[in-house]
């Protein structure tokens, strides 16, 4: 049924974007051009495209890695200066990775993008990586998942096959927009098509890490973001393969529980039934938080939150319901959310385990009363349900079971005092944001996306995941997003990998973008 | 009020033991002698017994490193042989340790005692220990938290201070009886006071597996394991620093339980809310165990078990309540247990979570959701609730909570089919066992115990701990325990340690047993 109800809403939506192409015609007669040349270009320079990527992966990128992020950060810089970018590197905490802030003006342009991705990758298990290491990239015929052997990168122009995956961290997320905008610069050059916009990029290096500096460097260097639009590149596209454009992202904020127990582990034989054990105290803790429906129970979760209104329901009804693939995918009986679909789930404030440690499990369990148990939680905000509402809430809730909250280690004599104590921290955060459907600009971007990718894109009022986009949103910008990686792209987990074919067409998407976009 | 109590109970028993010892004085002139030859050997050839003892513990001793589990046993046999026992290695199983069985008549003894150790330590987190490695002992001139620092093992014979501590794998836990015993028969030789029973050693390299080849090694060599009475010298001492003799142990079996998230972690922006999180199901399935007090509220879990008869209540209302101290020194405000003592609550089945894991921590946390969550549990085991019907009445309850329960990972089909999935297995296990305290054999060997010591030694009915004795005692021996470690040796646990004053007197204790051991 409900792929019936889809089938007629992408009927419609492709009616819109035959009626906008129609109008585009007239006005620039090189539209559809714009994607023939790019993909022309791409297919002769294959290899040469994938070298400078492939270079680009093998550099390590967690942000608290100083040397190395700063070796992406100089890379970064390098690739646009051969483009003929005036690049500045705003430097954001000692350690840490710069902004990597890139302009290149367009002669007569009327309007000036920014463009923001992040080069730094989630932290990695190389353990965990099938085959392969993480920083160094290697290309398969297919997902892991569905046997992809590994292949030679090839040197012939027009070899790869779409369905082809480079796997590396940060492959997907978040290294493909940078290399897939350089490209396109590349191309339109090439083919003598002129931009239509003035650009900036913005190149990230603390995305994973919550942008602890990202505020604040923006704050600092207000006159180099000025312009007409953000575009973020962060994220992947929609589930049933067709691109998306989406108007807004959820907020974010990570907390650390910790459960205290004896000061050291005990013998479970000889203090078992008497001295209380954290593992089981921080499960019936995290237990208490949600209901059998994964419906959060803390007090205040859900208050101020804005209900969506009408035109975010539209959207979401016309996007398409891709549930039943993901749950075959996933290898899911049955979702949270008591009978909601996932597009409406993602609209509200999430609690998520991101992971769960005490004592020693497997073949190194030891018969032991662990002396802590700790929890990573995070937790995705929605409009009007900011970090510090939400954390508080999950603080007082904690609270509520009778536990002394800290941001710190108890103690003896404060482990003496209280039966309970939880250690409970946050890491910085930022609040949701989205940016209005009916904009001039946000209807000229949905006709680029649409023409760039050769079919209509999926519109979503907002992402399920976060970038700090408030940020710039505080600038008076409008943010919309326009990601280009698989969503099976295994992002923040082991296998990350970006589908060759993803990259092409992001390439022509771009491409389309910074020589066709116009609006009044 | 309770140490009025227990110093009336502690009179009583000194007043018994001071009869007692008038009763030996008659049958033999050497009693007192036994403990001052043993104690003058043991101080002039210090740096001899230390040596011999820190070689047996630089080898590696998780059960399952083959070579290295080989290479004790076949140290102990070289230890055993040098002192004239006729040795056996009884093969378990391949790549696993052989029971270690060595003999010693002693002409004109009327009695067999067998004595019991193990020679494997539970595994090891390296990283864990502070200063010093598992495998390299090292001596500290008090325990860490003491603030003891490394010094180096000293050469003049007479230099060791009680309080010095031996840290390595194993040190107490239970290479220290093996050592303890052999010393006392080179003391006893060295003062030509000869032995009143034959010694039959049996030394085990899998105990802390859970002793999967125990029953059948012992069943295979039946002849061999005939005496009168097995003393095991596994475990800790009593809290109060006082000896202990124990008449039972607690069973136990230890459970893996997973249960499953989606096929791989997903990005918890893009799913959360609606993609099941295991770490969450883990947790509230294990909350589901017990109430707040740490009661177990499985189903049947108490049922069948036998209450304390008058005796064993005795036993227990005599013996040091060492609560208080133990909150102390482990930082706990307030126990489990309802209101019981330690000693109370150890009589009792109890259900241990050993560890807990899924996704990642810290700072190598993700935001996404796992895609399982696992959980190692222990469960000790009292008379008549034996390992199955624990087992059993655990997994019932698994079921009740609405999961599919299977032995090992879920198919696709099955991850399709069942909202709810755990993966939940065990090990061997063994049941409980416990001799009568009047047995004339029992009465006997506290005499010797506390003659031994030099004080009343703490009688306990059951040891909170687990070691596979119902073997034994299915072959109709009376099976008594006798542990020389302190309580504080973090046993199972990273920083183990013995307290030297703890294996001299161990060594004075079984050289009494060895010499004056004597009953109808």
């Amino acid at each position: 049924m409900k792929h019936k109800a889809l089938s007629v809403g992408l009927a419609t939506v492709a009616i819109c974007a035959g009626s906008a192409r129609a109008a585009r015609a007239a006005e620039n007669s090189g539209a559809k051009n714009v994607v023939v040349a790019v993909r022309a270009y791409r297919a002769a320079h294959e290899a040469q495209i994938i070298d400078e990527f492939v270079k680009l992966l093998s550099i390590p990128n967690v942000a608290s890695d100083a040397a190395n992020i700063s070796r992406n950060a100089e890379t970064i810089r390098a690739m646009l200066e051969r483009r003929g970018f005036r690049v500045e590197l705003l430097p954001t905490a000692p350690g840490r990775g710069p902004v990597v802030f890139g302009e290149l003006d367009s002669p007569g342009a009327k309007h000036t993008i920014l463009f923001y991705a992040h080069y730094d990758g989630q932290p990695v298990d190389t353990e965990k990586w099938i085959g392969t290491k993480p920083f160094v990239p290697a290309l398969r015929t297919d997902s892991i998942d569905r046997g992809g052997k590994l292949i030679p990168f090839p040197n012939a122009p027009d070899s790869y096959k779409d369905d082809w995956r480079i796997y590396a961290r940060s492959s997907g997320d978040d290294k493909a927009p940078i290399i897939g905008i350089l490209v396109a610069i590349d191309a339109l050059r090439a083919n003598h098509i002129p931009m239509a916009v003035n650009l900036k990029v913005i190149f990230e290096g603390e995305e994973e890490d919550s942008s602890p500096h990202l505020e604040a460097t923006v704050d600092a260097h207000k006159n180099l973001f000025t312009g007409d639009l953000l575009i973020t590149a962060d994220g992947p596209i929609d589930q049933s393969g067709r691109p998306l454009i989406f108007f807004g992202n959820r907020g974010v904020i990570s907390v650390r529980l910790t459960v205290f127990g004896p000061l050291h582990p005990l013998h479970s034989g000889h203090y078992g039934n008497w001295a209380p054990n954290p593992a089981m105290r921080l499960a019936q803790l995290l237990a208490s938080m949600k209901d059998a429906d994964g419906r959060v129970t803390i007090a205040g979760f859900y208050d101020n939150v804005v209900p969506l209104g009408p035109a975010e329901r539209k959207a979401i009804a016309e996007a398409p319901n891709n549930d039943a693939l993901l749950l075959r995918t996933f290898g899911i009986a049955a979702p949270d959310g008591g009978g909601k679909s996932l597009l409406e789930l993602l609209n509200e404030p999430s609690l998520n385990i991101d992971g769960m440690e005490s004592g020693w499990t497997g073949a190194q369990a030891k018969t032991i009363i662990p002396d802590e148990a700790t929890a990573s939680l995070d937790m995705r905000l929605v409009k009007n349900a900011g970090p510090q509402q939400e954390f508080d809430a999950l603080a007082a809730h904690i609270r509520k079971q009778g536990y002394y909250v800290i941001d710190r280690e108890p103690t003896m004599a404060e482990r003496l005092k209280y039966a309970r104590i939880a250690e409970v921290t946050h890491d910085h955060g930022y609040p949701s944001t989205r940016t209005a459907m009916d904009l001039p600009v946000s209807q000229a971007l949905m006709r680029a996306v649409d023409e760039g990718a050769g079919e209509p894109a999926v519109k979503l009022p907002l992402l399920g995941g976060s970038v700090p986009m408030y940020i710039f949103a505080d600038l008076g910008l409008p943010v919309i997003g326009v990601p280009i990686a698989n969503f099976d792209d295994n992002q923040h987990s082991p296998n990350e990998n970006l589908r060759v074919g993803n990259l092409w067409k992001g390439m022509e998407t771009y491409g389309e973008i910074l020589a066709g976009l116009e609006w009044k």
